[in-house]
């Protein structure tokens, strides 16, 4: 099913942004009368209908306003220092949309390989993934902030740290208590320095591990995602 | 810290295989005396000193064999029909090795998109991933048979086959028995036909979900992956 995002969607009439429109009409080719889905990215999903197919601003008539399913009732937040290949952390945002995710936290830190963020192009793989997976949500991505602006931001809810340590031993899935809002911070490429640790301890993180395996920063990240997601989805 | 892999490694004076010893010696560029991981890809490390730095056949003295840490008490095999995309297979072959599997069977199916599989591609990846997660043992990767071939094929332990079915209420997080062997079939870009899912179910296969998301091919085939584990960690 074609699914498309609408800004501030409302049932009836509703301008397809340009890109979308572009993407129903010129690449999906779509005409008039044509049936699809929207999303308007804060919840909702709504049948559509194409009345003006407009390839830069199609019009759509919106009915049948719901709740989509990705509604699930704690936060999820997971905070990661953009890793050296782009692609990887593009590569996350993907999937994390995918399993689930409210927001996403980025950070430079002592050991940080990339200190730039495109988060628009970020935002865009996003969208794409909201869109491909049919959800009703989009997740929020925040701008680069430091290591310490992080830390101290407040969160209701538990938060975590993790980061290659043998000595931690407790597992993310033993600590962290279903239902409940959670924020986890993921070890950069390099990892955090022993500072760091101590800082993220200072201001009420605890250290966990996602596992006996050594995980690329992407990798934990999505594991301590789906790690979350599937907690709350076990009976 | 650097891992190379030396399929049928021993204590002793071993040769880097062409493609390690021009990474340890020309890209790497280490001298004799220096000191580093091999693996022998079937659950064993050893501590490494390179002996003659050939840049085509450097050789290496292994001591101190040990177990490595990825050891599980099962066997988690996935079976998944390669995507349109080939980097999206690979990136499941990446991510399913760093989190840990013994077994990835390739097959076609009625829906599949792609109908041919370049295995010693993918293998590489794997053993990218193995060495780069400081991992001992080297996933098993078959090459593709046809769906049918696949689900007649013999396995010792839980079979499950998850594919988009809202019908399908039970997580294979509920399904799964802790410790034990479990083989898990993924539904194809396309997903399966009525047909291959009455025949996978009368070879034993128990349909399964795999949460709420609607997950892409390598998404679902990586999230089975890390539930078995997942399930496996917890307390």
């Amino acid at each position: 099913m074609n699914v498309f995002y609408i800004k501030g969607a409302a049932e009836g009439l509703n301008v397809l942004p340009e890109e979308e429109s572009k993407h129903c009409v010129k690449v999906l080719r779509m005409t008039e009368g044509e049936r699809f889905c929207v999303t308007d990215g804060v919840g909702n999903l709504y049948d559509a209908e194409l009345v003006e197919a407009f390839p830069k601003r199609a019009t759509v008539n919106l009915t049948n306003k719901r709740p989509g399913y990705d509604h699930w009732g704690f936060k999820l937040e997971i905070a990661i220092a953009p890793t050296k290949l782009n692609e990887r952390t593009e590569w996350f945002l993907e999937k994390a949309t995918e399993i689930g995710i409210d927001r996403v936290r980025l950070f430079t830190s002592y050991h940080s390989e990339r200190r730039a963020a495109n988060v628009e192009r970020f935002q865009k793989v996003m969208v794409a993934a909201m869109k491909q997976s049919i959800k009703s949500r989009l997740p929020r991505i925040d701008g680069l902030i430091s290591f310490d602006q992080l830390v101290k931001q407040p969160f209701e809810g538990q938060k975590f740290i993790a980061w290659i340590d043998d000595n931690v031993k407790d597992c993310l899935c033993d600590l962290y208590h279903k239902g409940e809002n959670v924020l986890v911070l993921i070890g950069p490429e390099g990892d955090f320095s022993p500072e760091e640790v101590a800082l993220a301890k200072e201001n009420g993180f605890v250290p966990c591990s996602l596992g006996d395996a050594r995980l690329r920063t992407e990798t934990a990240a999505m594991v301590a995602c789906h790690t979350i997601q599937l907690i709350n989805q076990m009976k």
